[in-house]
C-alpha cells in the first residue's frame, strides 16, 4: 500500500480535561452549598516516586475543583490486612464519596482482591472486580478512569468506532481489559495483544484505532501503524530527567499515523478529570 | 495461499464429557455418603421449548451422576421481582450448592442484574457479574460453563493457544466475553467480532483458532476459515426437524478447517458435564 506522508494530527487532552474540570467545579460548589462537600479518599501503600507524584496531582486537581481529598498513606511496609481494613473504613465513611486504591502495593497484596471491599457506589476508579463485571455485562458501573479517558478522547476528537477495528496492546485489569469492553459496547471489533503476541506489528497494523497501554517506552513504531490510523498512547513512563514518555515512539509514527495523543497532555489529564467527575456522580447518588 | 485439501479432524466432546461425568459421579457418591448430597437448583421462567429441553437434559444428567436437581419453574408470566426473590431463596438454602438462572427471561428482566443475587460460591454457571469481573481480574471464580467447555475441549484435543491468534465471533456475556478473558489468560491474542464487524471473513481468516458463538446457523463458511485452522462451534440452533445445528457450515469448511467440533456432540455435552462438576466443587467448598 503506498502512502503519501501527511502531518499527523495531534489529539490533545488538556482542553477536554479543562471542560470536564469546569463542570466538576460547578457541581462541587453546588454540593458544598447544599452541605455535602464531595470528598475523594486515596489509600496508598508504596514508596514508589511516580505513584506519589500521581497522588499529589490528583489531590491538587481535587482541591482546585473544590473537592475534599484525603490521602491515607500507609507506607510501603504495611500488611494487606491493614490495607483492606483501611479501605473498608474509608468506604464505610458516609462523608466519603469516592475511594481510590493506589498501586503498586506491598508484596503479597492483590489489588483486585483488596478493592473488592470498596463499595461499588464509591468505586470511582472501577477497581472492584464487581465494577469490571458489571461493565462487561453492560450494567451501570464506574469504569476505570484511564479506560474511560481513552473513550472520552476518541469521542471528543470525533473518531468513529462503529464497525471499525480497534487493537489494544496491553491486557491489564485497569486499562486493556475494561477498554476492550467499552470498545465492544461501541460496536468496534476489538483485538487485545500483549507481551506474548506473535507478529505484533502484523496485527497492530490492521487497526483503524490503535491503543498502546503496556508501559514500555517507544514500543509502538511506524511499522506497527497502518497509514492513517488513530493512535492513542496510554503509556506514562517516567524518564531519567523527571518527565514522562509514552508507549509510542512519536517521531517514528509522525507522518504515518493519522492522529496521535501526546504524552504528557493526552490521556493523563482526562483520566484525572474523570476521577473527579466520578466522585461528583457518586456524591449525587449517595 | 494454495492449500491441498485434507480431511478435517473431528473434535468430539462426548468422550471428555463422559470422563468428567465419571469423576463427578465418584465425588457425588462420596458427598452423599458423608451426608451432603450435592444439589443443583435451576430457576426458569420461560415457555421456550429449547430452553425446556436443555433444562430436562441437565436434570437427567444430574440424576445419572448422583446429584439432586431441583427445577423451580416460575412460568413465562412471572415478574422480575419474583425471579429475584426465588433466586435469593434458593441461593440462601444451605442444602443447595449450585444455582442456575435459565434464559430467556420474561420481558423487563435483565439476567445479569437478577443473577447478582446468586451467592458467587454457588454461581456454577458464572452468571453473577461479580463472577465475570473476578474471572477478568484472574481471581478465583466460576466461569460460565459454555466458555469453560470451549477451553476444556481445546485442552483435551491438545490445541496450542500460547501466542496464537484466537478469534471469537460473538460478544455475549455468557460466552464471547468470558471466553475472551479465558483465552487471554492462556496467552492467546484475542479478537472479538460480532454482528457489526466489517469484513468478517477477512478477520476470521487470520485466526489460528476460530470460535463461533453467535447463534446463526451456518454463518461460518469456508471463506471465513484459514486453511488448517481449528474451529470450535458453540452454536446450538434448533432445526425444524427437532435437531440441533451449529453456527458453522460443516460441509463448507470440510477439507479447509484443520479441525472442527461437531454439533451436536461437541461443546454441548462438555458444558453440561462442567455444570455438574462446578456443583460438586461448590459442595466441597461450602
Amino acid at each position: 500500500m503506498s502512502h503519501a506522508p501527511e502531518d499527523t494530527r495531534v489529539l490533545p487532552g488538556r482542553e477536554l480535561a479543562a471542560a470536564l474540570r469546569g463542570e466538576t467545579a460547578d457541581r462541587a460548589s453546588e454540593l458544598a452549598a447544599a452541605g455535602t462537600p464531595p470528598h475523594l479518599a486515596v489509600v496508598t501503600a508504596t514508596a514508589d516516586e511516580s505513584s506519589a507524584w500521581y497522588v499529589r496531582s490528583i489531590a491538587r486537581a481535587a482541591e482546585k475543583a473544590g473537592l475534599r481529598c484525603t490521602v491515607r498513606d500507609l507506607g510501603p511496609d504495611v500488611s494487606p490486612d491493614t490495607v483492606r481494613d483501611t479501605l473498608k473504613e474509608v468506604s464505610g465513611d458516609p462523608a466519603v464519596h469516592g475511594v481510590i486504591l493506589q498501586t503498586p502495593l506491598p508484596a503479597g497484596a492483590v489489588a483486585q482482591e483488596l478493592a473488592s471491599v470498596i463499595d461499588p457506589v464509591k468505586d470511582v476508579d472501577g477497581a472492584n472486580p464487581l465494577s469490571l463485571g458489571r461493565l462487561a455485562a453492560r450494567l451501570p458501573a464506574f469504569a476505570p478512569a484511564t479506560a474511560e479517558a481513552v473513550m472520552a478522547l476518541l469521542d471528543h476528537h470525533k473518531v468513529e468506532l462503529e464497525g471499525r477495528h480497534a487493537v489494544v496492546v496491553g491486557r491489564s485489569t485497569v486499562v486493556g481489559k475494561p477498554l476492550a469492553h467499552l470498545l465492544l459496547d461501541r460496536n468496534a471489533t476489538v483485538t487485545v495483544c500483549h507481551s506474548r503476541t506473535r507478529e505484533l506489528a502484523a496485527l497492530t497494523s490492521t487497526a483503524d484505532v490503535l491503543i498502546a497501554a503496556v508501559g514500555r517506552p517507544g514500543l509502538i513504531r511506524a511499522e506497527h501503524v497502518r497509514p492513517g490510523a488513530v493512535v492513542i498512547d496510554v503509556g506514562t513512563n517516567p524518564t531519567q530527567d523527571g518527565g514522562l514518555t509514552g508507549d509510542v515512539d512519536a517521531d517514528s509514527v509522525e507522518g504515518r499515523a493519522g492522529a496521535l495523543t501526546p504524552v504528557p497532555g493526552g490521556v493523563g489529564p482526562v483520566t484525572t478529570a474523570l476521577l473527579l467527575q466520578h466522585t461528583i456522580r457518586a456524591a449525587l447518588t449517595l
